[in-house]
């Protein structure tokens, strides 16, 4: 099967296994997990931040972000369709007490938008007090969020003393579409997560960056959530791996994106109902328009060999990872055209 | 002064003020005030629900509805710029736990926008499991949500076996506005809240309706909420002799906004740079749009006589109420032309 | 019926309706209720602190005071059977997400006894940080908290940082009892809430007393929970009815519980299995244990008209108050001993 | 170093290395990774429940269920130090909204206990709703709960409708202490949980057990709270190896303690200060009393080689395990009566 339902289906490779086999560990609750504590002080330093706390997810890394820069009752300003708000299970208000209000559309925003979308300081309405930007988008299929923009809500929040934080799963692909370092990327944001088991290809786990003293908070809210470890060493050593070897090979992503995005935009595609475009594709997600329902080119394509994921009614997403190969990518495209074909001609 | 800003700054008359000096009362956190007892069995018999709570506010009421028919981490569906999500202060986040889908325009939605909003069940998504409506709309000026569209939703939610909650603070001006019964406009939901002290002029309070099950779930939780009172029949009075005697006189208030309005649309108001569509005035509520930002209107106005409340940067809101005679109307009309004539020329 | 359940069940007195019936109100959401600001501005200055709010209930006072001093998973020190642990419907772990460690016994607890409760700062434990008061005690029968305790736990906890409230439901009853002035009482701790309707006789309400802008951010949190009210100076006029009436014939019950317990300790009561101990009886309050199960006992005081309430398996309470004269505590001593003795008797 | 603090700190045998270099991995957020399947099903199968769901610790697995199984709002008995209520960072009242309430003594409690902490249902009062059992007891020393009072509450509570969970984190060594398997310890509950990182040796996590229906919602609330993890088969791959492998080994776990214990209970160690019951040694505990403070002992042990905790301000805790071996036991037995010896020499 070639999956590209997400690039969180990666398996560690066979060097990882054997880094993860040998990993040097302690007791991580008590800190004396010295992988885990090598794998924070590399993300810390890596992302410029004082400090840094490994995860067990992505979900976990952005809801501590959240709950130790709000108080409940307060609102936090997102893009639409915001991973924070719509993937991560009503986390904000189940564990935080917050409520998201959203600025722009499909995910990007401006300081003119957040400016916008400021609660005034009554008592009957949310207090805004925390802005959240996601970067590379997810659903507006892996775009950049522009660095200026960024600079831009950073100038204007200042004053009202918001909170602003970079869910960046993806960050290390926004590195790789822009040219800019991670490092770069966050200097804007208080906080900034990423993930090590997505493109990078760690089997579990995400790291949150920051203040010290926001860090530490973290770390016991971690313990409360259920997210404190024991011998972590043996999920951090994959991380580590992952960090030393993998971000290189992301351009690689990337190009295969575009290339399944290049054989998806010709003549054959759009006459199978096909429609994807081309100049949206920055990184390593493809998002796909049928003409027909989703669901069932999903299943189509699975029963000829390819995994792949609805987002919308008649939209799927491909996304390129460390396990699908260029010429995988060719089979991919065709045998999507197929599936698309065969789902037309039996609506028809 | 003329205060337009909304229909709860009435006062009590001198016949309600009677009304609450005399009222039998008891100890209501035990149930022994014979006049809550009273005024909750016949808002009960009223709206055509099982049971209801007195409530010290509109925002316990409705998020009594909330917490009640949902769990932390469900998602609610309501309109645009719903009450329970812009004005209670995040209170279903932070009381709850619970986050808002937006549905439809303007607070408006219809079945097949709920139909959109709800989330398939994966351990990801936020789960769907409320629907609120709210009727009269406050921030679309006090329009009416239609009946059929509430019928369709209805039908539509069943399967899923989502609570349906309606906001009807102003449930007495759809009711004047359309001709309906409260108990009709209610029927279609599990749960109604209406409000005492707006249009009706009690001094303080709102009810909840529903299932005596749910209800009484409610009365525990409005207790944990601070809302026990002890002798609550000296509010509960006001809300009786409301109810009594001042449901009728609302369509006083109907005619009073349309004549607002129709004042305010004219080519006079028009050069004034003041814009009100009077066939959205429904009830006792009128948008007042200005080619100026509203702050300083509402400041000149005040210093001419009228209190008026700024709703968008170039809108004005005027409610119209028990305290406010037709002759009023007039002299607010004028006044606000003049303001906004004053606040344009110092722009110029 | 002679009602000695609680002092909750007064009722307004004609000089305290008259008072209601002609009070100035306003919208007290927007800040306009002159008789609401006239009692907070009272309160505090009676208080010896800075602001006031205004409550619906004593429940609502405590827990804005635990909500706005601690974070979720924060623990608070409370003495044994303490009214905001066992009495408030579990709100400090349902909206503050906080929870109790007990100190002491009875209610009372020293110095070291809240340096033997407070957690270490590691991430696995409760964070301390409040300390919680109540005076006088309503579980060991309306005995006052020692004010040398209270400055003696002042001093120890200092150094943290933690916050100390004091649950002043009685207060007034505690003044009168010990000779100190509430503002000398309430001067060690923070907060300090005080209830009208309860020994005061005010319908409704309750009020907290602290720094300005923490009760600047009890009035953001009030209005969430749904306790904002519009003209609350209906309530707030018999508050301050109250204040000004009934604050120095407190002295009167605390004689009647004091002649109760007198009458119900000798060798008349002894014979019914009643036991009084009159040293413990300090304010209006008084705790009468039975050689058999209380709940029957209330029955038939209840049939002989005494109304009373049971608070342990063989345990009653009487409370005396505002409606509860000389004679009628009489009366009241003769039916409790018919009733212990005929439930002896049936027993038997 | 020897190293007593807890049996948490036992690090990955080669074997267990290797059979988590190689586990079979797949994205578990989407159910797809084998090995966790697998475990999940070993786990129900051995605990008697339909479903078990894995956990990165057991503060998640006890407060899932606590979460599962209750309301804001509810009240939960436990014992006396329960591990839910003082190590898990108040997660009870922060994640549930709930609180405790303690029945007994140190930690064990019987049906009498039970009914008696159990809440009348008025609206001011907590509502009780869970009952929880630690199984062995981790602050009384490693002892066990007895199963007859395990069987005697369920059918004390089961006309109540309560959960009843069952804190195992330590139930393989209950198992091994009272020789009744596992299955037949969890058989009185609904929900259970047990813990792979302690006695048994896995780097990471626990489980949760119970009925299907309610480790589905544990699953989704797994996600909220940041749980939800990639290719999870490289903990779970560690889990099974420890279930499979490190279960019988306990027996030697259970006869160290004992034998550090006999060599603390001499009269040489009482000579040191030194005071050990070792008929309350039932597993792999010992809890060690001192007449000097323990901190300065735990200072000295480990300059001289040997980590232990202090859990009281008198007295410490040592566990044994996997990485301890009979002759460290000796040697740490020794250390620690010349460490109590110097601290008392220097204390004199």
């Amino acid at each position: 099967m070639i999956d590209l339902r997400s690039d969180t289906v990666t398996r560690p490779t066979p060097g990882m296994r054997q880094a993860i086999a040998n990993a040097e560990v302690g007791d991580d609750v008590w800190g004396d997990d010295p992988t885990t504590r090598a794998l924070e002080e590399e993300v810390a330093e890596l992302l410029g931040k004082e400090a840094a706390l490994f995860t067990t997810s992505g979900v976990m890394a952005n809801q501590l972000a959240i709950a130790i820069q709000t108080r409940p009752g307060d609102e936090v300003i997102v893009g639409e369709g915001a991973h924070v708000m719509w993937n991560e299970a009503a986390a904000g208000a189940a564990l935080s007490g917050v409520q998201f209000a959203v600025a722009g559309q499909d995910g990007f925003f401006t300081a003119d938008d957040v400016e916008a979308a400021i609660k005034p300081r009554l008592n009957w309405l949310p207090r805004t007090s925390l802005v959240c930007v996601e970067n590379t988008l997810n659903r507006a299929g892996g775009r950049v969020f522009p660095q200026a923009t960024v600079l831009a809500i950073a100038e204007r929040i200042a004053p009202h003393g918001f909170g602003f934080h970079l869910d960046g799963a993806r960050l290390w692909n926004a590195s790789v579409a822009t040219g800019l370092s991670v490092k770069e990327l966050a200097a804007p944001f208080h906080t900034t997560s990423v993930c090590f088991s997505k493109g990078l290809g760690a089997p579990v786990g995400s790291a949150l960056t920051g203040p010290a003293a926001l860090i530490e908070e973290a770390r016991r809210l971690r313990h409360r959530w259920g997210g404190g470890m024991r011998q972590s060493g043996i999920l951090t050593a994959g991380a580590r791996y992952a960090l030393a070897h993998h971000r290189a090979r992301l351009v690689e992503d990337h190009a295969n994106a575009r290339h399944l995005a290049e054989l998806l935009s010709g003549p054959a595609a759009r006459a199978a109902g096909i429609f994807v475009d081309v100049h949206k594709v920055e990184s390593n997600i493809v998002n796909i328009d049928l003409d027909v329902a989703a669901a069932p080119v999903v299943d189509a394509a699975r029963d000829l060999g390819v995994l792949i994921s609805a987002t919308a009614l008649r939209r799927l997403r491909a996304v390129t990872h460390l396990d699908v190969s260029r010429s995988q990518i060719d089979e991919a495209a065709a045998i999507l055209r197929r599936a698309a074909e065969a789902c037309r001609a039996g609506h028809e």
